[in-house]
């Protein structure tokens, strides 16, 4: 027996409806690509996604049609994405800064018939358009006056807008249409696709804006510095809307000093995006003396956060660094970092601990580790294994079947990390999966080994993989990098270490090395380094 | 072409599997119907809801199946709102407090195969019983030891659960299944009911928990006083699990130093209930000269909140009144007042002025008023009509097809109330749609004209009615309760209110009578003031 609800479809579209009708008046604020502040409200986005709309209905694009786009965070990329997904076609955010190849397969693998660019990105759409046959066109995302010569044709974005009425009403269809499509960035292979839902959109911004996720209210100004071409930016267009929270989108300027300005300006009070910016912040602030006057939450994700800097930020500038974990098949989110009421009376040494870990899943996202054969492992905060996830706001599969089937039985995705997962829901990180070292039948973080072997004062930098071993499997083994002008010797490192783990996770080797491979992103590159010592003889 | 996200159903289960597994041991504390303290987990009560979703399968209940408690706020109660939705079965949450005959109706229209109930109500229970021949069984809430003696062939909630292992699995399910059925209490006909689904159960949970909504978070403890048998109890034993928060079950005892003292001894952050509850507290608090040392905020919903209520909590004892909308028909949450970013700069006078309205709607609700021929009236905060609304947890209809088409063209719910909406968003009721007058083709509130009479000093309640005109069609007339040796004529109070409303809206007549009617709730009875005046001569 079904219950009697009324039968309505969880809808993008009525994001931005709810954001017109109860916060008409709240600011959307981009600094332009060509540099100035553009300010405009809810209103006028919704009007202007509407009118986009028809311009692309006028264009031929019809529901389930691909419409890329490669640009910054700015009002006309907000409208992109309630515009396109709101008549029901799919758009697909390209990330400008993977390889013209890359872009270019990205471009042909989700045949995307429009690409809507930044002015910066002309040379890379320049670059690829002879490789992308499928594109109709090209759409500048400027005005008539800004509208570069180009060998290409292009359409010029304010000119589709201006010619259309916004005399139109969202279609209403099955919540389980794909909305948008975003492509990881997979360190190995193609980049494959994420094809998220209307429903697993609007899901997802109720639990991102949830008191335990990121908060989210109608007092809250959001600027986020996440791409809105990576991951939706963690979801923060939609959840914004649903919380009528004022946007301040940076543009192409997310240096300290742009971000520092943008935030005092218009008093934003909560932020996110990767570390790497908010040291570039810290750096700012400290270098100039200043102050953060509103900002109360930074979300930080992408990868984890660096302890000096979660406490810097609150004791100096009684700002909560938020630590977030997810990932483009999850929408992004899973877990967040934030208290419960049992630990508010705890010291702030002990606090600090608790909140270095990714935090606990928000209502929606299942968690569980497993072991190699697949057991689920105690969640007792000290056993890890494989990081499984499942929930309705995570990928079944990628798009066009590319991986296969990738669910493990009982529905669950492997994330590809390692975890330990508390009695308390919390979750932390150890290893990548393919990193983890496999001895013996027991695992071996490489990453504990690495963060211990890089607090000698000696060690610039190092890197924990597996060797085959004829015993044992795996064997770990640790590859350094001294600090100029360092004496160190594999005994004497191998000396610090020996009373901090477990007898057997020690390293069966140390190699010192003058450099490490590195991922353009600055990612240590594990694959390169098993290679270089896939037939290194261990000592015995 | 669907997304390519997993295929996971809304499932009211979840929320307490996801409770087991992040907050395991956070608590559920309850009073006792026979007293004392009850103090148990999530992990606890979820394993108790699978034991009792087996014996409930044991007792024959099956999918669909209707199962009626007539129960206070408990750990008993709470798990049956788990057991029977998630076996697939249909809570049916009887209000004790209805005259028996009304309990019998509900519980023959539901078709209830099980009655569950608390001590307190065997007397009830046995009256009902010779006319309730499709209950199968009635079980008393308690262990053996307190088992009464009773005519009846009670059974024992504990020996249930006990004779039952944990080793349950939930099924998943379509989430439009039907979970509960909550009867409207109607002042006129037979109740109604509500019949909600897994889906809307599971959204309204999201929805409620939302920082502009209750806000709630795992640092919270939410003492519902709101009944577990009126409208879910606002939704709290879901939105609760969902948030993590902890749950303090106040039992039978609602008087201000019962709820002080749980307030106190459980750290009680948050707490919901009608505007009389809340006025028994402050007037303990008061006559004691005590203080709400954790007490954040206080949610009221049901009729609106006296404003001299609202500003004691604040000013006297720092505690944020949260002033909430909605009915059993919206599962039952539409509107919450809180401030949005814009509204932080106000003087205190004009804050206060703003959160007496009835707040802005969660995402998930659209609101609209109409006029006489259906027509959108402007959102100005001035015109006032119909309030209409529309979302995935409003009914469709009425268990059983009561009432007929409930809906109104493009599936508009009308709630009964005469609303203003302004451009922010912001709903006031002005009237129920059967008070208000219509006169030449106008509105005319009355509620305002109430308020506005019993401003008058020598005035201690008032009613205003439409009564029969020959040429407007209807003209409000004034029935006054002078105050006790209070002299007061026609004219002095027609006078005082002369200036202060627009010409057509005063009263063509004043009536003083000893007493009105009113429901056994306490509600102005106006059918019957209208049926006492149906002849009345207005002076013309």
């Amino acid at each position: 027996m079904h219950g009697l609800m009324q039968n309505m479809p969880l809808m993008i579209s009525s994001l931005i409806g709810h954001a017109e009708r109860n916060h008409g008046d709240t600011e959307i604020v981009s600094r332009e690509t060509t540099g100035g502040i553009h300010r405009y409200t809810y209103r006028d986005a919704h009007r202007r996604a509407r009118q986009l709309a028809r311009a692309l209905l006028s264009l031929g694009v019809k529901p389930a049609d691909r419409v890329a786009t490669l640009a910054w965070n700015n009002h006309r990329h907000f409208e992109l994405y309630y515009g396109v997904s709101g008549l029901g076609a799919i758009l697909n955010t390209v990330n400008p800064r993977l390889f013209p190849e890359q872009v270019a397969y990205i471009v042909n693998h989700a045949e995307d018939g429009l690409v809507f660019f930044d002015l910066t990105f002309l040379p890379l759409v320049e670059g690829i358009a002879p490789h992308c046959k499928g594109v109709r066109s090209w759409v500048a995302m400027c005005d008539r006056a800004r509208l570069p010569d180009s060998k290409l044709d292009l359409l010029c974005y304010e000119d589709l807008v201006n010619a259309h009425s916004d005399d139109y009403e969202w279609p209403e269809f099955d919540e389980r249409t794909a909305s948008s499509l975003c492509y990881t960035s997979g360190t190995t292979g193609n980049p494959k696709g994420a094809l998220y839902s209307h429903r697993s959109t609007v899901l997802h911004a109720y639990g991102s804006a949830l008191p335990d996720a990121l908060n989210l209210s109608a007092r809250d100004t959001v600027l986020p510095v996440v791409p809105l071409f990576h991951v939706n930016a963690w979801g923060l267009p939609y959840a914004c809307a649903l919380a009528g929270s004022k946007l301040v989108m940076p543009g192409p300027q997310l240096d300290g000093a742009s971000l520092y300005e943008l935030f005092e300006q218009e008093q934003v009070t909560v932020s996110a995006g990767v570390p790497t910016i908010w040291l570039g912040l810290l750096q700012h602030l400290q270098a100039k003396g200043l102050k953060l006057s509103t900002v109360q939450r930074l979300v930080i994700g992408g990868s984890a956060a660096p302890p000096a800097m979660i406490r810097t930020f609150d004791d100096a500038f009684g700002v909560t660094v938020l630590h977030a974990w997810g990932m483009t098949e999850m929408s992004p989110l899973g877990t967040v970092n934030t208290p419960k009421g049992k630990h508010l009376k705890l010291s702030a040494a002990e606090r600090d601990k608790l909140r270095l870990n990714q935090g606990r899943p928000i209502y929606g996202v299942d968690m569980k580790i497993v072991d190699d054969e697949g057991r689920e492992l105690p969640r007792d905060g000290k056993a890890f294994g494989d990081l499984l996830v499942r929930g309705p706001w995570i990928v079944s599969g990628y798009f066009k079947g590319e991986g296969g089937n990738v669910l493990r039985e009982g529905g669950w995705f492997p994330t590809g990390d390692v975890a330990t997962l508390d009695a308390d829901g919390y979750m932390q990180i150890t290893d990548r999966s393919k990193d983890v070292i496999k001895s013996g039948g027991e695992w071996i973080s490489s990453i504990e080994l690495e963060n211990l072997a890089v607090s000698h004062p000696a060690v610039a930098e190092a890197a924990v993989i597996g060797v085959a071993h004829p015993k044992w499997d795996e064997r770990p083994m640790l590859v350094v990098v001294r600090k100029p002008d360092q004496a160190l010797t594999r005994e004497q490192l191998l000396d610090f270490m020996r009373d901090k783990v477990a007898k057997w996770w020690l390293p069966d080797d140390v190699v010192f090395v003058d450099s490490l491979p590195h991922t353009a992103t600055g990612k240590l590159l594990k694959t390169k380094l098993r290679e270089d010592f896939r037939s290194h003889k261990l000592p015995s």
